[in-house]
């Protein structure tokens, strides 16, 4: 499985290309726009996302709502294009009308000034912002919410949240409370922010709140879990088929992440080994089995079988109503940064990008170990390798 | 350039295969050899770094010296082979004489378990430690030498230290004091530590003392920094695309590391946007240039032109001269885990092989856009690429 | 750069996505509508070729008519889809009127039946073949339109025609009558077969003619030419770095093509060495150039500088309306196969898509050596390189 | 599975690098020299045959003769390096003495003046055509040997003979007297020409014998045929996913390769659509089959089931002991080439290559769709895979 996409924020159109979905599986237009809306409707998100309800088409790939085993297109229209037909569009040439809105004071924390260095966007700074934009992640999603479908068929879930925007946390140790990821799933979507509770939710509410009257951004944290992965995904052998190592690159490749741990991250720096290693244990019912998941999931980069538990920083928004320093490219002048319409915080959408990342690194390890030509198949090779595991 | 590292603990040679390295590239063993010592003299290493001292040989590749753009081959032998050479025979078959010393209670947090079941090694998980084995990283640093002398001729510094094992930090204000890695090198190579004072050091010496004392081990960080890379390497367009992310990958891809995080990282969790980003400067001699680098070097997936900033963490060894508990494959019963010779901790050694997996991924990157062909044709397109940039 | 293609032959779009074209190429629609064009002119086309023109939209990627460095979509509306919105509806659930015009007749020589049972389509083949269609080579063409514009930038041309329908052939000596591959163009593109003169495109037709009262199908080859190339494009390195050998997986890769050759080709297995090598000469002005070109422009993989030319081999089109023997899937009774609409030969249309992959190949040996990420910066490395080459 | 080679012609060792081999799978250092043996023992071939017998060792990946999954390095030493040890010598600095042998005035059909112009070689050509030679196949056969012993544990045979050499032909109408290639291969191995049968064989020894004399070179053409593969490998989805494209990739990137064909190849060109499908028949208990193999085993780039064949043309050696027109490098002066030491024809050396080739891209494919963790487990799958074509 792999996957591209394509799209300019205010261009006509986001799209995604998948290939190596096996054929037969079941999937609906629904199934994406119900992870498109999830990701539209964080708190802290601004106007756009009343401007436009994001759905998906297939173009190719899908017949009768399954697969076909080729390429599958999906395409969300951007309806704002409309107010930017002129300015964005394709095939006309430039013309003193639609070049207008260009953008030369290039906001820091953005990929405006380097973008336009390196591809000599001199001109407009609007050639880079285009792409680099939150607006991308749409497509992620959309290819995320494929991967949760194929995922779900072997019984593997997928979940985001929030941990702490600013200086408003979760309690992790409410994690605790849930059987599995779907009765946490039910907590964290009950709330805006997609917090663990009712208390962090209200306190993180209050944080974003404040942060837009001062005309600012707030970072955060999300965590993503993953439960039912079939042991032994990724491998040792190389540097490169570390399972956890794709997944690291996967969450810092989305806009504004700038860390990555997994299990107790960061807290091991602090740690002696006794404290860390998740011991072994065996029964007849369930053959070999850990004691705790202290390790987040992963041993050697493979896939032990406990939670897979990854956690993601998200840096402040870049863009700011109350703009940082910086120089206009053309006349070389001190300016402040130019101003996009913008969101107070991505932390909460964040975590369905997120989620949807690791679902996608998921579900492409269990089809570079299985077959990837049909569902059926795949499922009826997890099944027995599931039964052999068990049986070690 | 892509590359392969090849070899077990025990066998007779470790491999690593390079290719697309530019021809004409000054190389020489020596200059390797210096770097695998690095990785050998950190303080809380083990009994085996004094049994051998790691040399390179030039296998393939390499003539008078010099690069020949074809692939090049690294060669170290294992002195200790000699005590296995019957155990880990590659061409004899299997008696029950050579089949001695099975490792049948797999150690938690290493891979042996999962790595059995994944390959079938339910005879002797020896045949997946042999290979998941802190000694593979030493490819890893002979091919990061190799990276760090083409990233030379294009004045990239990278330099990695240790900013804490346990509860004894570095004080990172302390960088502040270097004007350049070359001096910081001078520092942080002059302690067994690696750390950045002689209080450091000392406090770091201490826990590591007090943790073998213990029978223990420790985790802690290190922290790579890069300077002098020309800006817009790396690309916002798509999720693969991105540096920062490629780096992730390379450092969460290193035994034991568990997290990795670019600038403030995980503090930017609870930062406002003021804080963070870096603002944009121009004079006439620099071109743009930023006041602060709180983004540890990219911006949208590509370099700022300020320093990369990177650091990892590494969880506390997890074979344990106290075993955890375990279960023998064999008889399904619990036992202690085996014990393998180990060091107290690898973090000291770590922040040499984070350091060489950073400039392998800023050598592909400088590959990627520039001629790979002949090193003098890439200096030449990087010059005028600088050029072109300090006018944009 | 990398492609994607997507889409069923009967199905709503065509999609292509291309990544890695550098930022600032200027293109339209109508430069790849004219391929497009050529494409669906070829004498023995049948029907479907009059339903509908093929044009495409830029959906991602161009602004202005110029690239903006992200990746580029390339849409192709099917206007048949129209009468198979049911057939083909992606989300709709199938219910008893929409599957009808089921396939379970595989076609021997189509991917029908091997793909049904890779896939699991047992219900319906038709799943198969509306990818497995020459409908898909509409976007190869599409891509290659932009790869021949990029190519145009720096001077290379790219050329196709056709050497043989069935017994009916060009004169191949005729080639050295034009100066350059823009008046072989003229030529070649005046015939509706791509012949090579005016007799050659008489006896052609006659044979297709001929076949098509017969009710036939029948093979062929074309060529084609490369002018312009950069020297020592593709290495000798590694297997995988041959140049030519990318080509050869490009052109077998399309459909119906049974075989690709270089320069002499087969011929050489006749030959005697000093019948064949090209005799090395150098001047003041060209540097090091060639006697002769029975090498087909590579040496060691690499281009020479002189002319590329690549012969494929298109075997006939397995859809015969006197259909062969084959077996129906649910019965398992002796069948004729199944009659799909279809062409009495695919060599004149093959061709234009020889070239189209062609082009793609070189587009991508060229970015791979010079910077991709903006073309004025692509073209002076690729000026200053010839200039070194001439005076080597 | 991926592989690597590395080595020059003269230098010390060379070296091969295969990852992603199933662990368990049984090989010996004799498997693989016997396939090298072979590859030396082609009529026509020079005194270097004679200096030197290959023989294969393990430094990695293996043990007590069972792959361990992880990467294996297969290691030829050159024993005509002890000749070469000064002029190849990696870690010494050019010095007036061991800079003797230069090579300056180019081959016409061999690598070295692209090759120096690419790497800028300009002082020495040595630095190309020590790595641009037939040497490196030796490393292809290598890897192709342990992709043949993967193979035979799933029923799959592979053998590579000598169609012609010049006007000298095997009677391919042979073939139809043995029932597998096991007895193929006791005949053509029977001869030192891999001819078809003893009066070929005769022939081609006396076109060799008279182009020795004429201190000419000849070339030829070699037939590669693969038996039991499984239904299915490749896919008709993408460009770059059909087998047959992978194959003919494979073998034009052995030197001097210029065309590759597939079943009838370029007969096709002249052929009708009734003469070449190959019609489908069904039975009881082989399931779905054919009554012919025109196709050379594929349709839509997927296996049939039926026999590959796999036909390539080589073309005659460069370096003519009477050598061609070329200019010196240094002084631009009109010379005749460098004459290195060589044989008279490549072609039935070329037969083995080509065979480890296919044997290659075969065994990435069965890996590609199968487990590729346990030897054991993927012939589990195998199995049940073919058990379910069977009763499609």
């Amino acid at each position: 499985m792999r996957y591209t996409t394509a799209g300019e924020s205010h261009g006509p159109e986001e799209i995604a290309v998948i290939e190596g979905i096996p054929a037969g599986l079941h999937i609906t237009q629904a199934d994406i726009d119900e992870q498109l809306a999830r990701r539209q409707q964080g708190y802290g998100r601004g106007e756009r996302q009343k401007i436009e309800t994001d759905t998906v088409t297939f173009l190719t790939g899908v017949r009768h709502q399954l697969t076909l085993g080729s390429p599958i297109t999906l395409n969300v229209h951007n309806d704002d294009h409309n107010n930017w037909s002129k300015i964005m569009a394709p095939d006309d040439p430039a013309t003193s009308e639609n070049t207008l809105r260009k953008v030369l004071r290039p906001r820091p924390g953005h990929a405006d000034l380097v973008g336009g260095m390196k591809y000599r966007h001199h001109d407009d700074l609007r050639n880079v912002l285009e792409r680099s934009s939150a607006r991308e992640t749409t497509m992620r999603v959309a290819v995320g919410a494929v991967a949760k479908k194929l995922l779900s068929e072997i019984g593997v879930d997928v979940h985001g949240f929030v941990v702490n925007v600013g200086p408003a946390k979760s309690d992790l140790n409410d994690l605790t409370k849930y059987h599995d990821l779907n009765e946490l799933r039910l907590v964290t979507e009950s709330f805006p922010t997609r917090a663990l509770s009712a208390e962090a939710d209200a306190a993180i509410r209050e944080v974003i709140d404040q942060t837009k009257r001062n005309a600012n951004t707030v970072g955060g944290q999300v965590q993503v879990m993953a439960t039912g992965m079939p042991v032994g995904l990724g491998s040792y052998v190389s540097a490169d088929t570390k399972l956890d190592a794709k997944i690291a690159r996967a969450i810092v490749g989305i806009n504004a992440f700038k860390g990555v741990q997994f299990g107790g991250g960061f807290d091991n720096a602090e740690k002696f080994g006794d404290q860390v290693m998740d011991e072994i244990f065996w029964d007849e019912k369930r053959g070999f089995y850990r004691g705790s998941d202290n390790l987040g999931g992963f041993e050697g980069g493979m896939t032990t079988g406990e939670a897979i538990v990854v956690r993601g920083v998200v840096k402040p928004i870049p863009t700011l109503y109350r703009p940082m320093q910086s120089v206009d490219i053309d006349t070389h002048q001190d300016h402040k940064a130019s101003i996009e319409r913008s969101d107070t915080t991505a932390v909460t959408a964040a975590a369905v990008i997120a989620e949807a990342m690791v679902a996608i690194e998921l579900a492409k390890a269990v089809l570079d170990k299985f077959d990837a030509d049909n569902i059926d198949r795949m499922k009826e090779q997890v099944e027995r390798y599931r039964d052999e595991i068990r049986s070690f």
